[in-house]
């Protein structure tokens, strides 16, 4: 079909969910896949630590226990590391690129944390290292941004990308449940781990959004300066507020480009109940970019599971077979901008960062209270939008939910350290970020 | 930056809202662009029919009023051609390519009506021919179905791909408009042409789902067999039943395969009023996809207009200049598949389609009309999922709605004319297709 039709020889390291996903997808769309590429695509060898784990599987190729041996294959030419931890697959993937290997992984945390090293180390090299399958599972967000939006000036975005925070959310908003309980029942349909740390403390998100922070601005990766909350303090009561007030909360990760840095976040956060991305519900991700030629848009799909992680993997591989041959320095950048053109834009620390905001404020059940809140926000020029505050004959203190309007986050914190201090205020306030997601 | 960092010459064959918004959009982004290309791309002769268009442009080419000239200018190494129609338009692309430019477009009636033509004479002579910008305005679509989705057995796609029907179906459904009321207010907001007719009888939307069939399953494009219906005829009363049933309607753009072949058809569809697409309004775009790996997934943003258009302009653009060096059986082909591998996979007659259905009947308000209708269809194998019938007393005669499982439309349409037969009914029967939407 094509000029070099030889196969694109494919080795693997780990198989677990992921790499058992690659590889089923491969053989079962192969004739398709073929079609497309002009060429084969064939994983000749594969590294698994238990190789019982292949029964049932009709893996074509060689398996080796030790992923060494994946590594120094001559006959592969594209490594997919799909094995997880950011230890010795660092050395393996450093190694396969030094002998001249493309790398194709699904590995978010170890890119976030050493995605400079390894990028520079594929740029010296000339091979491609591509992580679609990194963020957002099946959805071709990476290519959408470093190649659908590379004639814009990108704004923002700002994204659900950690299935298992969303499924909790999307349970205690339409169920009543408490995060213990929603967590529980995630656990139950394997949505969670046993160990749900990663996921409901924002660092999963947190690797994802720094990594595409990078391709949308054009700076290195710096996981390191990505601010994280997760989503285990949230109370029912302020899913229901929240609602009452016409908003969803939802955890994103947002990274917006400003004059003087970059914001880069991982937040619970309050969003209008009517935008496309309050809709996206249960294990679903979905990535909503603003942009100056474009406007939004929004990529929505699975964000995790074998098969559409692996659907990532295959396009990678499809990418790099296509362009294996060609001039590395007309291939598409690893972030996006070229090597040496990436920007010194500084990450702002949170104190800088400007959004609206929700607090919850328990106060002693008296007249007056009201008023001194206002008075210390006003203050710092922080201006109230709206307000909740139920009547409770008798109780001895009440929660005050107030909408505050966009204001720096330091000036906010200041604000709520004089509330706090207050002799009516009777415990701490809560503090939730609130996006408008308007456009521009 | 690159070892070839001679700027890519585009050529520009019109320069209307799309033309301007290109010039404005390189001239606005140009230091982002070449930090992502490696190299400038810079616009060096464009035709204008008026050249006072111009005017308030910071155009830095020559200008000529002769399409002609751009085309045989050797200084122009990409041509983008948005001046529109069948006839010109194809002969100066026909041209170009066997001069050997690539060609960047956005004219999806082009495409659709001699796409087949174009493509093999582009794949002879070794260029790209790149139409981002035909489908979907600033989504990257093409993209994310040809590359983002290149390991996948593509199912189905379902898209609200024509935003002035989009906006008017929003407003009868918001504002209880009727048609003509909304189509109205869509001219005054500059949403719909002063002849809304390629918008609203569902041609446009045909040009782009016929597009975007042949790259998800591989085919020739065949946009005369593709089924075609607008939403002229609609009745408010429609979208309220729909309502009432749980539904929206939506013009969609459908292309599924099947064993057999492939259904490709655009008109009016009641969607499950809670599934995402539903929640598309306006004048925005939206293509969900449905892959056997990636599952759902679906790309939404704004489907016209020049910044957007432009957007996919400029992204082709990068695409072509990353590529126009590399040996061209190493590109993505220009119908996803390899020119020699597409499927001869027939279009289907709508006499095959598979659907579900929502008849609205008019017929005498009397005892047993139900029960006579009931018998027709089971005569078919059709069978009620569910029905509104409102009393009204005293009238002559009453619509009765029903919602019918999924049958071949052949049948159905025998089972209707039977219906109309009957001396009871007393209007012809309304008919609209229902597509739950539903994975896999």
């Amino acid at each position: 079909m094509s000029t070099d039709s030889r196969p694109v020889r494919v080795g693997i390291l780990g198989m677990g969910t992921v790499g058992q996903g690659t590889v089923r997808v491969l053989l079962r769309n192969a004739e398709e896949i073929t079609r497309r590429v002009g060429r084969d695509l064939r994983v000749v060898h594969a590294a698994v630590r238990s190789p019982q784990r292949l029964q049932g599987l009709d893996f074509p190729g060689r398996v080796s226990v030790d992923p060494w041996a994946v590594v120094r294959d001559s006959e592969v030419d594209v490594l997919v590391e799909v094995m997880g931890g950011t230890g010795l697959a660092r050395e393996l993937i450093l190694a396969a690129i030094d002998s001249g290997k493309h790398v194709v992984t699904a590995n978010k945390a170890l890119l976030a944390e050493h995605g400079n090293e390894i990028f520079a180390a594929a740029q010296r090299r000339g091979v491609m290292v591509a992580f679609e399958a990194a963020v957002a599972g099946a959805i071709p967000i990476i290519k959408a941004i470093r190649e659908g939006l590379a004639g814009n000036r990108i704004h923002w975005l700002a994204g659900i990308i950690n299935g298992t925070s969303n499924y909790i959310l999307t349970q205690m908003f339409r169920e009543g449940w408490s995060f213990a309980e929603a967590l529980a029942k995630a656990q139950e349909l394997g949505y969670a781990e046993a160990d749900p740390a990663l996921d409901v403390d924002g660092g999963d998100a947190a690797h994802k959004i720094t990594l595409m922070a990078s391709i949308a601005f054009g700076i290195p990766v710096d996981f390191a300066h990505c601010h994280v909350e997760g989503i285990r303090s949230l109370q029912g009561e302020d899913v229901h507020y929240a609602a009452e007030l016409g908003y969803r909360i939802k955890l994103l990760g947002i990274a917006r480009r400003r004059d003087d840095g970059v914001e880069l976040r991982v937040h619970p956060t309050l969003i209008p109940q009517d935008h496309l991305l309050a809709h996206v519900e249960g294990p679903f991700n979905a990535v909503l970019a603003d942009s100056d030629a474009a406007g939004q848009s929004l990529y929505y799909g699975r964000g995790a599971g074998g098969d559409p992680t692996a659907s990532a993997v295959v396009a990678d591989l499809v990418d790099v077979a296509r362009t294996m041959t060609a001039d590395p320095s007309n291939r598409v950048p690893h972030l996006a901008f070229q090597a040496d053109a990436l920007s010194p834009l500084p990450l702002l620390p949170m104190a800088e960062v400007e959004s609206a905001y929700y607090l919850r404020i328990q106060a002693e059940n008296r007249a007056g209270v009201l008023a001194q809140l206002a008075t210390i926000l006003a203050e710092y020029q922080i201006s109230i939008e709206a307000l909740v505050q139920r009547e409770r004959p008798g109780a001895a203190s009440v929660p005050i939910v107030l909408l505050l309007h966009r204001c720096r986050e330091g000036d906010l914190e200041q604000a709520i350290a004089r509330i706090e201090a207050l002799p009516v205020v009777t415990a701490a306030v809560l503090r939730l970020r609130v996006e408008s997601l308007d456009e521009g």
